[in-house]
């Protein structure tokens, strides 16, 4: 069927087609794009936008020697397909397959790891820079889209540029839509930039007029040349990337591989800082993705020919029950305020903003903003709500810190996609928000244990008179029913699912639930087992910890997090505020201290044995080591001794004998 | 003496004075500016500079009602001045006295908290934005420095400002400075801005002589509107902010009261987004601060007359010594870079700069940029150093996690001023580093003893092949004598400074000189104290804390940073890797759950408990506590009993004693 891609297993192969027949391999490229995310999902509209401008890329630059830095990464399908990556792009984003972004470890042509916008310019400048440092010679591109462009890092990255005056190309893809309609004034300067096109005819005939009136004399010639800089001003599109200090190329039509190669090619040996300006259409190639590029921005499986998603069952995701608890609350109280930045369907603000579009505030890719947007409003009376991924919050850090937490401002922020995120891996994993917050002072962080503590929580979140983080996970729920009327919950105040006297599992969030299940089966085995859902990571509920430490032989803390400083640490502190007799015996269960791939969620919990089988593992193998080495402690076991059933004596495991039975000698003493 | 300003206490009485009367009210600010900051030290040139703009705001505006939003806020001397802060301005900057930045608690006229660069767009357009919503009236002004207008969020905020088209004012104080030389393209455009008044008049004339020119007819004529506007767009200064949505008015002369009232009155009532160009000369009035703006920036205290600066008699200093390390590596390792977001005096780099100007980048208040740019230029084999204060890294974390973590790519973060800051108070406290860092995978976390060790660990982080983060405090070094040759500490390795049997005390950075201070006490009592140097929170020394922790009765750890999450949580995790029998007695001391405000170092940490004194009483008292509970650990001790002289016996103090007794009985079953 294909009668040009399957040739191609790397950019050489792209070079030795005729110009002619590159937009048949386009075609080609397009459907391997519609089979694969057909049933694998992914960022369907970017790619299909892309896929002349990725042709064209290759056939005039040498890759790998010549660095294209794709800005996110996500639209880095089509390059894949060309870098020999092609028999394996079934496994798109898949557990041990390739990853959705451009990945080092993955192929030679991938320079940059990325998932978060933004980030292009500054790499590409670096290694531009590196190149003139180490007398090197190679091209560096970064292609960015117009969303990317409205992140302050972005900005960060031209200016820098254009003050280096270093060689190298950004080049911008403007598909006149971000991941939603885009915002701001940069976004306007493009439509201008579109505009200006007429324009340029318009200066043409005044140049002619101009030079054609006769009896005007050397006055007027003598400010032709001005007067034609000051024509170009307007007329000539890209101003405000001048302004900054580049070379403004464009725009050129980002579906004709003739002109993007034409384009390219005469750029490639230019000096300074050149900006290309191409327009593409997302989707392109894909009606119903051309047509609703929100829709397709983000795929899930769909079936090619009609159209439409693969339906799956399942529960009510926290996103959806986190929009309508917004709209019910904001039914009520007209001061709450939904913010997002960038992300309105996947945060659910979208929702939102359909009932009460004048309290809603999509701030573009600029999470720093948003944050500070967010606390100004609060400091006047207004209640607002910044949804923003526990991933993307790590961009607006100093914000929290230093224009919330230090002030002690009432926003709330909503964290989604906290936890394992599952395929787009690494960069989006929500791993480290715990710790990040729970060091600030001010900081309320809590986190629901099913879509109907959530609603309750929101509600306390909002009604707190300080900074409340609320964190939850991407993905269904678990299906629970919803409490028509929301209620603010006791701040700082754990709930106690079922009491034990053997082993207290303390879990907060989406944890709770596998924790209560990993009980039932340890009951199975006469084991006594509290369950506690902490509700609140900070203020932690301290004496009902410390209750549990005292009335159970061992605690296991349980979260989807970093357990470096994360809520396991939390409870270490509190059981050592005091000095105490007691030797608690305490398992911290959350994420290593590892990078966490991409895949199916159910797999990647599977490696990090935080899946029902891994954590009753983990507990089990724990609860007989401490049986092992706390033999008076053992003696107030309700169970009858088959608890041993994983005992494996492992005296590796333990840490320090030696030393142990030194601690024993001075016990004795 | 004073005639104007000593009758000054609200902005009502600026108000009430004469036009021509303020410039004598500025000369007499200025002399009450060198007064104050020639004693108390501070922002001398930005406020000397700011003088006539601040009056003319509250003479055109109703303050608090109208609200001036000071980017950074390190400008705002002159407005504390005129609004009622008068009489405490000798505290400036003083424990218990005013804050060096504008400050919500201060005073209703300081509607923002600050110390970082470029939060006041998004604030202000907040305000305005709460404003509309809640259907009030009144007018908001951002004031912001050309330097700030380079840190990403301040594009953020003008990007949605241009957006939201709402009514609100930035007033761009262009001092052709920021704290250093400005940076970037942004730059290179204020100063086209400049030259652009040459150019106005060159407008004039071209539209005198078109309009002259006979037979010409209407086919010219037809044009003529369209020529004006091409000619504004090169000629008329501020295209870039209007390409982003604001109207432009300026440049203004920021030193002639009259310019200044006139052009906030034209403006007062307009719609939209507006932006007022200013431009102003740093150290306006004190000729040595205009003649050499980096060095007065921020200035310590001087002698007026003469225009020296009081020195004091200390050691050489941290920032010193971290520059003069970096210049003797770089001499015989070519691959090394100095990287430095607008602080390069601050951080040392510009020292290093002075040596090897190619391979220094200062790239602006970008420090997002800059982690970037670092990483991207270390995947190329170079070795950057980027030089950020602890508290300014807080604005690159996304990208210390994701572009340089999770790649697992070799930058060096060095971190001034982590620790107490002082003076500049609760913004710039570098008080949450370790908590943020120690979460992610990849990181590597030191911080030396001395100065003498800090030079070893810069060398060991610029040649560990992954990211490393160096610690150091603000201020002198110990003066201890530093080794001619840089050597390579074994990672994860911490130092046995004294052996001891009782009291463990694990400290890392700048706490270890008071912990051994505090073990000399200790031990003057009869109490055997060992002192640890973790030197490393990450990798953390295991071995050495659980050796340490078997072999002694309690374990104290000590920190400069928030103890949450921070280096006492990382031994807590460590202690309780594996199950044991031993009660692991474990004091974490560090700073509390609170903002710590502004001061002398000494008296802040004073109130924190973490001097001397402080930490002496802190771990008696602990100590005390852990004989009184542990009685068969306490029979190990090798005291004679008069460790008991600070006991109170406070039981309120032991958490929980129902539990404990609950326990004992639960032990005894």
């Amino acid at each position: 069927m294909s009668k040009f891609l399957q040739k191609i297993n790397s950019p050489q192969d792209v070079k030795s087609l005729n110009r002619e027949d590159l937009p048949d391999l386009a075609a080609e490229i397009r459907d391997a794009l519609l089979n694969t995310i057909s049933k694998t999902g992914g960022h369907l509209g970017s790619n299909m936008g892309v896929v002349e401008l990725t042709i064209a890329l290759h056939y005039v630059y040498e890759s790998p020697k010549d660095m294209f830095i794709w800005d996110v990464g996500h639209q880095s399908y089509v390059h894949k397909l060309l870098t020999g990556r092609k028999e394996r792009f079934h496994t798109l984003r898949q557990y041990d397959g390739l990853s959705g972004f451009t990945k080092r470890e993955e192929n030679e042509h991938d320079h940059w790891n990325c998932g978060h916008g933004g980030t292009s310019i500054s790499a590409a400048v670096a290694f531009a820079k590196a190149r003139d440092l180490k007398k090197e010679d190679y091209n560096v591109l970064a292609v960015i889209g117009d969303g990317s462009m409205t992140a302050g890092m972005a900005f960060e990255g031209l200016n820098h540029t254009g003050h280096l005056q270093t060689d190298m190309v950004v080049v911008l893809n403007d598909n006149e839509m971000s991941i939603s309609t885009n915002v701001g004034g940069m976004s306007a300067h493009l439509s201008q930039i579109m505009t200006g096109q007429v324009m340029t005819k318009i200066k043409r005939e005044i140049d002619q007029l101009l030079l054609a009136i006769p009896g005007i004399g050397k006055d007027i010639s003598h400010y032709a040349h001005k007067l034609d800089e000051a024509i170009k001003g307007v007329f000539i599109p890209g101003r405000l990337f001048e302004d900054l200090g580049f070379r403004y190329i464009g725009p050129v039509d980002g579906h004709n591989t003739e002109a993007l190669i034409d384009c390219f090619e005469s750029i490639k040996d230019l000096k300074g800082p050149t900006l290309v300006h191409v327009i593409t259409r997302k989707g392109k190639g894909y009606k119903v993705a051309e047509d609703e590029a929100d829709v397709w921005h983000g795929a899930s499986p769909f079936d090619i020919e009609t159209g439409t998603f693969h339906k799956k069952a399942s529960n009510p995701n926290y996103t959806s029950v986190f929009a309508q608890a917004m709209i019910d609350l904001a039914k009520e109280d007209e001061s709450i305020i939904g913010i997002t930045a960038a992300m309105p369907d996947g945060t659910g603000i979208s929702k939102f903003g359909k009932e009460f579009p004048e309290r809603t505030f999509d701030v573009g890719m600029a999470e720093q903003h948003a944050v500070d947007f967010a606390g100004a409003m609060a400091l006047k009376g207004l209640r607002p709500v910044a949804a923003i991924y526990s991933t993307f919050l790590q961009r607006a850090y100093d914000q929290v810190v230093h224009d919330v937490c230090l002030m002690n401002i009432p926003v709330v922020f909503a964290m989604d996609r906290a936890g394992i995120v599952g395929e787009d891996g690494a960069t989006h994993q929500g791993l480290y928000d715990i710790a990040y917050l729970r060091t600030l002072p001010n900081m309320v962080i809590m986190a629901p244990k099913d879509e109907n503590e959530m609603r309750h929580m929101l509600k306390t979140a909002i009604y707190h008179d300080g900074p409340a983080a609320l964190r939850y996970p991407r993905g269904a729920g678990l299906g629970v029913d919803l409490d028509p009327k929301m209620k603010e919950l006791e701040i700082g105040k754990g709930e106690v699912i079922q009491d034990g006297k053997d082993i207290a599992l303390i879990a907060y969030g989406h944890m709770v639930r596998p924790a209560e299940e990993v009980a039932a089966k340890l009951e199975e085995k006469g084991i006594s087992v509290a369950v506690i859902n902490a509700r609140f990571v900070k203020p932690l509920d301290e004496e009902l910890v410390l209750r549990y430490a005292h009335s159970t032989q061992c605690m296991v803390t349980l979260e989807e997090h970093s357990v470096q400083g994360g809520f396991g640490s939390a409870v270490l502190e509190a059981l050592h505020k005091e000095p105490s007799e007691r030797a608690f015996q305490v398992k911290c269960i959350g994420v290593g201290d590892l990078v966490v791939e991409h895949g199916a969620p159910a797999l990647v919990r599977r490696d990090l044995k935080i899946d029902h089988n891994g954590l009753l593992e983990t507990i089990s193998d724990f609860y007989d080591q401490v049986m092992e080495i706390s033999p008076v402690a053992g003696m107030g076991h309700q169970g009858n001794g088959n608890h041993n059933h994983s005992s494996n004596g492992n005296k590796e495991n333990v840490a320090n004998p030696p030393l142990r039975s030194d601690l024993r000698k001075s016990a004795i003493l």
